[in-house]
């Protein structure tokens, strides 16, 4: 089967659904390929916090309601270390900026059955894709179930993921990667268990990090820092529940309660970004072209933050025929990509027990801790960086 | 000769001197030990700036006039990075709190010509000093020409820096102490040319860091990240004002002016804290029990906290006969080392070049210089920090 169309979308994950949405509310055709079905696309655990910037955007393209359906409204989170618990008002300090809990698979759900509900082409079951001629006059080919295809595109925009197809599409020699690694993971599971705390609650121990999140009041998602390579087998029910009540154990009366653990995975930690975020006709978004580790819940907010960039440039190109703002989008988005990374990387290094126990590491991370309690300032630049750097703070170039 | 006294201090650096002196306003008797001559304390190059708090304590303690003549009050600073300039308002930003210049060597002519003209007593050309009995009852024994000294003391205060006799008295397994080197050192110079800007300026570059600092309106201070173990003899001044002259171009106006280099010195950066600052009725103050990289200039400010802490202390004791704040001593004094310490860090990772050439280092420098610039809270931190922290952030515990 030919195809046409103006945009190809690959992944159909948060950020392909919501460029594929807000390409729509401006005129322009998008057809979004999946190699996933739509159970499987459904049912990914993954991200659960927004940032105001997300929100705003969710609210601007009228995602107010199934915003309002699922998403809790966060003012501030607690920082627990050396037994005590602290409130940081991320509203106060930011004067009325938030985060919110709202699971990656409910945002997915959303903009997924909306598509559905306009008709909007959306291809499942999607293998080896090819695209060629992307410097020019993209061709896109692949096949789903019996049928083959072949597409033609103004644009290719991959959207899927750091093991997608897009980026290798660039040859290696053309698209600088650095990588850098971190010395320990995650252990997350989902509880069957009442929420303990409205907001979430980060933990910063002698015997590693912990963080105590939601889904639902009924169901709880929590992370500990674990050895990198850790065997899940390792990790008993008994043990988990005993290193998370360790490490959160604090003054104030927020307490876990144990109940059913209905999954445990490791969530690795590292960081990623590709250099190159666009060649020729080609651009990449989110996961495909970096990864922060998960301290500061930066992924998901990244990847809109591409979204709303490259959107406006697609947009400005259709209505004025002008690669003005596509020529700037990778700069662009290094820019707020950078800020999420070195937040990131501060919120890992303020919260990890360092795997080789160095004392001025551990020495310093307490003050900076305790000065983070103490100083307006300090906190404001947590909070501001937690809650999404407004846009207004890239206009120095 | 036999002498008796309340308070030993070793060392007449400009914390021994200040310590003596505001013992001496309380009533306290002290006797200064020094292993220099005069002329040699008078001449040591060290550290230029001080902080708000020490300028609040040489206030406070009678300096005010010394200070007015000498010291110069600076505002803020430059910072350089990419080929701009920014001023960063430390004064607007703290709400009042500055720093200043006033180099070591006249605050040390100060207080030495002070405790002269009151003929406090002061005994140069101190060898071979022993401590024993420190933890009852001290008894410091040394000889200075010809005369052989045994001397009881209540107190002994280490104030004899990094390689004095006093931490080296308290045995090995009693004094934890940590160690942090840095892959980089600085060299500085004093050069005879006009002074370029009223405030210093700090340029972070691919080529490294530099830092212009001045002594006087004709004499200049400046300083240039070298390799560690940089050989001076590899540096002849075309390469040294090349280098001062590529990392601080920038679009403002401030340019260097060559002149004659009267003096080159390597500035080694390492970070050292003994976490045992206090044994019996021996107590260690500033250099003697931590050091901390040159990048914010906190050196000397955590030398003088660390009097401020322990003078306060002897006080009480006498006034009181309490023991109260002497054994709060230890635990204080790190608590404001490690805030300088941290931030000590912050400033060198922000502004010199990764020697590895580590890209993810630098791109994170970059954003963090950026945010700062456009960031009131980030800029705000800094300017906090680098004006010494006010002792009422300290009152978490």
């Amino acid at each position: 089967m030919k195809i046409k169309t103006q945009v190809c979308i690959v992944g159909a994950g948060p950020s392909g659904l919501i460029l594929a949405h807000i390409l729509y509310q401006a005129g322009i055709e998008a057809v979004v390929l999946e190699k996933n079905n739509r159970e499987q696309i459904l049912n990914r655990v993954r991200a659960g916090i927004i940032d105001q910037n997300t929100i705003d955007v969710l609210k601007a393209i009228g995602f107010s309601d199934a915003f309002k359906k699922q998403g809790v409204i966060h003012e501030g989170f607690n920082l627990v270390f050396d037994n005590q618990c602290h409130r940081i008002d991320v509203n106060e300090l930011t004067g009325g900026r938030n985060v919110a809990l709202h699971p990656q698979q409910e945002i997915v759900k959303d903009f997924l059955t909306h598509r559905e509900s306009l008709n909007l082409p959306l291809i499942y079951n999607v293998q080896n894709i090819t695209i060629s001629n992307y410097e020019t006059s993209p061709t896109i080919t692949f096949n789903s179930g019996d049928e083959d295809y072949i597409m033609n595109a103004d644009f290719v925009i991959g959207c899927d993921g750091y093991h997608g197809v897009c980026r290798p599409t660039i040859p290696k020699d053309k698209r600088p990667e650095l990588h850098k690694d971190y010395p320990f993971s995650w252990l997350g599971i989902l509880c069957e268990s009442p929420r303990v705390s409205e907001e979430l609650v980060y933990a910063s121990h002698t015997s590693g990090f912990a963080l105590i999140s939601s889904r639902t009041p009924e169901i709880q998602r929590m992370y500990l820092q674990c050895p990198k390579h850790t065997n899940l087998d390792d990790w008993d029910d008994e043990k988990i529940w005993h290193e998370l009540e360790l490490r959160t154990t604090n003054d104030s009366g927020i307490k876990l309660v144990r109940g059913k653990i209905i999954k445990k995975d490791i969530v690795s930690m590292r960081s990623f970004v590709c250099e190159r975020m666009r060649a020729g006709k080609l651009f990449l978004v989110g996961d495909a072209a970096h990864i922060v580790p998960p301290s500061a819940a930066k992924g998901l907010n990244l990847a809109v933050s591409d979204v709303c960039l490259l959107s406006k440039a697609i947009e400005h190109y259709y209505q004025n025929n002008s690669s003005q703002l596509l020529d700037r989008y990778e700069t662009d988005a290094l820019k707020r990509f950078w800020r999420g990374e070195e937040f990131s990387n501060f919120a890992t290094r303020l919260f990890h027990q360092p795997v080789d126990g160095n004392s001025f590491h551990i020495r310093q991370q307490s003050s900076a801790l305790r000065y983070m309690i103490n100083s307006k300032s300090a906190a404001r630049s947590f909070a501001e960086n937690y809650s999404g750097i407004p846009q207004e703070f890239y206009s120095y170039t």
